[in-house]
């Protein structure tokens, strides 16, 4: 039986405006995550603010992943785009560095890589996806980790590419019996009720496991709970989700310095 | 009087396509120059282009440069924007990491940063931008060179940054009195004949100087020669200037190991 | 000495989101405006927005403007561009064709035609601009009204290409004493207490004449006053100036059924 | 048995560059075609470029048609993209209608839509989208011609929209027995032989039928034949299909004088 950790990580998605457009609170989320996963101008963000989205968790001791996505702001990411590995290769290891370069510019440093949106969602189940997400991210800098979807595609292809891998579990989100997120469009895939997440997420950690909307139990390593930063009550639900997690006794810290 | 360099370097705009659509005669630009500035998705290129690029300069031993501009690629990066140097700096920041990324991802490494069309005019002489320009290459790696334009804003801002310097002249375009290029819609701005412009490149190179529209010599070290990748003659006129260059005694060699 | 009108018109900028992302309260602006200038795709706007912002506006017996802008997404066409008047020119045409085939399908129709942000500011004083933006409206559909801003090298314009002309002034920006906008980094440019606009709409209206910053009466024509839907108390002040209006004993209409 | 028609169309696909990029030769082909389908900034295209396109086709005699695509310029709208068919009709409608501007801005007037690319591909079998393609172009204008690959989905959503239909025929690509152009990716999907293409177009002009790779005949209307404008010889092969089809004794004139 999995014991249970002693510390965990909390990871939101930040920077998502563009131009003159902003999505979500980041300032207040910068205050309860640990760890931002910041879109890199291909599904949202820009060089600006990315620049400011990096200087504000450095001040806050959060850090920081490059979040890639398919080339494509209007749809946000969330279209899957009919591109082949290689290109997707391609397309994440220029996010990467984009965003390696503007981190260092605002003093600070990506330490992780994951996937937004159509993209993550592909990868969770094709592996040559999962491998072009992979091969960039080790291309570009070997020492990056991968923050990856618990059970899927992604942490097999982090394991092929030698790369260093988080697990990720999402405590507002149902689970299909093959370990996979149930797609967004159906009923009940979105667990909006505080409460609930909460109760779910302390019986997924207690477990060392993945709850599916059957009732099995999938056992994971759990590194890293995903919480949304773009709904309306995402600060409510973060915040309590970080003190239920204190409460536990968990020590909330990025799972980098692990 | 200044003495003549033993090597110079022979730089091109060249990865200047995007998606459907080409520019230039790359592979047979990149069997003359040294150098080669690669656009980086801003004004042209995409991670596509700019992989196969790199990985073709690599083969064939020639240098890359991150050829960064404004946002624009319906203008090509020639028309000034409203941005300001903060922006400014973090755009160049962003496109250097791409380029850099995108780079390692091919096996080969961006050895300096110059700028591309309206960004480079506007660098030409105005400190801020040339300042943002700098400050940004120097943020993202100091180790890079900054190929300027030869006595212009963008070598003193260099300088300031505390970056290697590489100076550039351009055998195909008329100087000014204060070192700065005749506009390229002003009559006989560009010198498109070949002999001409050979003939100018040997009295810059012999005597060290710019030579400017009325004459005048202006003093300048000179590691790199500009041609033009994408006029219809392109490919003749570099090639030209390189055997003119060898028969002067040159040995071409790109100015990062010299 | 100018009489008062005896209806008005009231404007908003609205439909300004892109992909996933909002700008404003346009259902909320819809129930207090006569006029809705609508983001075309260039600054703003995507042709699922501009659908539903006109089916909305339909509904609500809004009348609808093509919100024509300079294509710059990321600057929200707030940016000078350097593009010469005939590309202003079909760039503004292309604009309104859009706008016009997406009101048709909503079962509405573009009444009219405004300059946004940058594109505005300039064509308020330069003449080459001003006439690109009236010839293209008067080359896509002569009976277009141009909504221009008062006292402005826009009406000019307007009248030197035979366009119906509607004038505009604004409630919340102060004036110079040659007629134009006082730009918006100056201090005191916006008024956003809504009692010092209520009476300076009153103010204006009751003379017959933009009132400037030195206290000067500039006669004019005045068709429409402008309020803005994207500050944050956008909603209310756009709903006490309908309300003042009312008070003053003006009918609220749009000015193209005038 | 279909007899032999009078009058045929010849269309191609022009204005298909960008920003600073150009693709074919449009001059040669509008010396050519009758028809020309005119990208409208989508997948290709600027408003600069359809300007001056439906200018030059307007000085030749040339018929223009809106070639809608998807928004997708580095894919050259050959992707599919998951949009639903609603946001089909409204890009659709977008296209059309900025098309409709730029030519009446040139003195011309679209006579017809066609679709390109994956979206072409996609309305060919999709009833759903095939219906976007033709609501779209209906409620835009009604007096539209539908330009539909014959025997497609195409054509027979344009007659649940009560829309005239022209049929097109490809000389260049090979048939499936259901009627479908064999994938590019395919070999021998694409004649590339002058010769053997002539042979086709005869073959399936004079059997008033669709001539599939297995020798089958489907009986169809054929309005036009479309020849491509974008490969090394498409100069040669559009004059020469021009000498064959006079040869046979057909007219060359739009459809949409027909």
């Amino acid at each position: 039986m999995p014991t249970t950790p002693q510390q965990i990580d909390l990871n939101a998605d930040l920077g998502e405006g563009f131009g003159p457009w902003r999505m979500g609170d980041d300032a207040a989320m910068l205050d309860i995550v640990t760890s931002a996963n910041v879109a890199c101008g291909f599904h949202a963000g820009d060089p600006d603010i990315m620049a400011r989205t990096f200087a504000l968790a450095r001040e806050k001791g959060v850090a920081i992943g490059a979040h890639v996505g398919f080339p494509d702001l209007a749809g946000f990411g969330r279209r899957p785009m009919a591109m082949t590995p290689k290109e997707i290769e391609h397309a994440v290891a220029y996010q990467i560095g984009a965003a390696q370069a503007l981190a260092a510019y605002a003093g600070h440093r990506i330490a992780y890589v994951k996937a937004h949106g159509a993209l993550a969602n592909i990868a969770e189940k094709d592996a040559s996806v999962a491998d072009a997400l992979a091969r960039a991210t080790r291309a570009v800098d070997p020492s990056l980790t991968l923050l990856a979807i618990a059970l899927s595609e992604q942490t097999r292809a982090g394991e092929r590419a030698g790369l260093q891998i988080a697990h990720e579990i999402f405590a507002d989100r149902a689970y299909l019996d093959d370990a996979r997120l149930q797609p967004r469009a159906e009923p009940d895939a979105v667990i909006s009720d505080c409460d609930a997440a909460i109760a779910r997420l302390r019986e997924m950690l207690s477990a060392g496991a993945l709850v599916t909307v059957s009732g099995k139990r999938l056992p994971t390593k759990i590194d890293s709970v995903c919480v949304h930063g773009d709904t309306p009550h995402a600060v409510e639900m973060a915040r309590r989700l970080r003190v239920a997690l204190a409460q536990e006794g968990f020590r909330l810290r990025p799972f980098v310095e692990g």
